[in-house]
């Protein structure tokens, strides 16, 4: 639906400079295709670049009215609030936008394609996608994904949000400049965004999570061959109370090897203010967690091994970023890279090894 | 709603002698309340425990005009179809009932409280209940159950359908004996069923899926002190690659202790028809996986243990029976019955040790 090269313009409202915003600035961040524009009337005609540190050239406007101007040919909504309802001050704009005959995508908990008066503003021959509902004629997985012969890396992580996405998407990019074929399973609404396909895995009903994700890797990796590499996003962690993704995750992609993804000097998951704090353990612990799983529910027998890991240290100055990784370098006696910080060349070498 | 007292009536139609009316023969064989009259029209007129072999004497009728008769107050869907409708064969039978006055509890798939037919016939005052369905208000789970002062046991299994379920209910069963103040947890339409509280895991949305147990579990452990067992249901299996629900009962529980499974003899997980085989590992592994993904996710820094294992041992000969008892035994070193066999005692005994 969302094609790689449409232009398209953000639905940022209130969220261009906060972590309600994280979907439209991660597609900053990561879409190669064209973002025309940037809807944010707190921010009209400021810099991109010195809001959101985000190296890109795009316009930020007020209205529709104005984006409509350079062009876009889909408007997606960009923020992720919580509850997943579409925030009261973007209705306007909804609405302009597809009187004007956009596309709308979105990645919200409450479908827009069953809002009366966006369906009375939507063109002949325009679409809404509201991506995070479960996919129709879904199975119970069958381990169908251990017969392929490429390879699979699933990213588990030691917290939710510590930058699995992020770190998939550069082995992406760093694998594409290696001219390998490589191909990334969004599992999440900006990783589905970015890419286009995937699964919004946290819609699914638990019956079929495993399912939905063995479908969504097989159809990422059809026709790869064996020198292939599909990268698998993921979503929540083995080590959140809250969180049940790493285990469907782990069915249905049978990856042939796990990419840890750890926020430099993070002790404890974070959890609803006011619960009480639970502390990540020992990373050779939460590496040997994932793996146990991982070695069961297989039909080839594989033990797949965390490789490496990627180390998010966005929130540490270079020195100290660097000592953070020699220490959990000598912790667990992998290699360790800070991907969005370095590139992912090492990591992707670590991973590609026989 | 469905109270431990309410007269019931089960639509079992062609469901006495196979899998797909496990629901039914599940409450048959644990419910406590009565239970006045089966309607299955190929048996009727037989007896129950010469088709089902389960102890109880309970009449087989060919219709729910003839069921009537026996005074029900509650009609329960018995079967659990693939693909979980209602079966085309049963509608009659389920409008005579409600316009009887009667109520309705379900746990298939498709709503009966949205059919338009049902929703004319049902009386006045009458409910229908679908317990598959994802309940409302869910939270995202935050290791609430941790805090509660009770014991929580957690049965995990090698496999899905190997008995966790019935294990459950012969250790309740077995605490009441010894008036110890024990409540269960249904997780699966079954156990609700036979309770009438818990919550249907596989219709939860994996976001919400602790979040489920967790609330779940909460309610059922309202008011129970340091003494008190809250025995809650497995689902799945870690060892089963299309199962997700084993992941979210532990974090939702937040589980003291956990009992294992197993069926004796079995060496594979039971998948579709034509998937490869995926092998059960040795249970020491598998105890050791489980183990291992308790251990994290928890504010209280517990590390629960199998403590005992339960084995189902209905497909053997008493002699291979003991002989395969014997065997798990010494290989784990673990304390094992068959609960369904010998009562339930000697695993209390071992899950209740300090």
């Amino acid at each position: 639906m969302l094609t790689a090269d449409a232009p398209l313009v953000l639905l940022q409202h209130g969220g261009l400079d906060n972590l309600s915003g994280k979907t439209g600035l991660a597609m900053l961040r990561y879409r190669h295709g064209p973002i025309v524009a940037v809807i944010d009337p707190a921010h009209a005609g400021c810099s991109l670049e010195a809001i959101t540190g985000i190296p890109r050239v795009v316009p930020v406007v007020a209205s529709m009215a104005e984006a409509l101007a350079y062009g876009p040919q889909v408007a997606v909504v960009g923020l992720a609030p919580s509850g997943g309802r579409l925030p009261l001050e973007m209705r306007a704009d909804v609405v302009a936008g597809l009187q004007a005959g956009l596309n709308l995508a979105s990645g919200l908990h409450s479908r827009l394609g069953d809002d009366p008066t966006f369906a009375a503003a939507r063109q002949e021959g325009a679409w809404i996608w509201d991506l995070r509902q479960e996919p129709e004629g879904l199975e119970v997985a069958a381990a169908r994904c251990a017969a392929l012969p490429c390879r699979r890396v699933l990213a588990v992580g030691s917290d939710m949000a510590v930058g699995k996405m992020s770190a998939c998407l550069e082995l992406l990019a760093a694998a594409r400049r290696r001219s390998l074929d490589a191909r990334f399973v969004g599992t999440g609404q900006a990783g589905i965004l970015i890419s286009g396909q995937g699964v919004a895995l946290d819609a699914v009903r638990v019956d079929y999570a495993a399912g939905a994700v063995e479908q969504a890797v097989l159809e990422a990796a059809a026709g790869a061959g064996p020198e292939a590499l599909v990268l698998v996003e993921g979503q929540g962690s083995l080590c959140h109370p809250g969180s049940t993704a790493t285990l469907p995750l782990i069915r249905g992609s049978q990856p042939t090897d796990l990419l840890l993804v750890h926020r430099a000097g993070q002790g404890h998951v974070r959890t609803r203010p006011g619960a009480v704090p639970v502390a990540i353990p020992a990373l050779s612990e939460v590496i040997a967690a994932n793996e146990a799983v991982a070695a069961l529910g297989r039909p080839d027998g594989r033990r797949p091994r965390v490789r490496a890991i990627a180390v998010n240290s966005a929130n540490l100055e270079p020195e100290a970023a660097a000592a953070a990784l020699a220490q959990i370098r000598a912790d667990t006696g992998l290699v360790c890279a800070d991907p969005v910080r370095e590139g992912a060349d090492r990591l992707l070498q670590a991973l590609m090894e026989p």
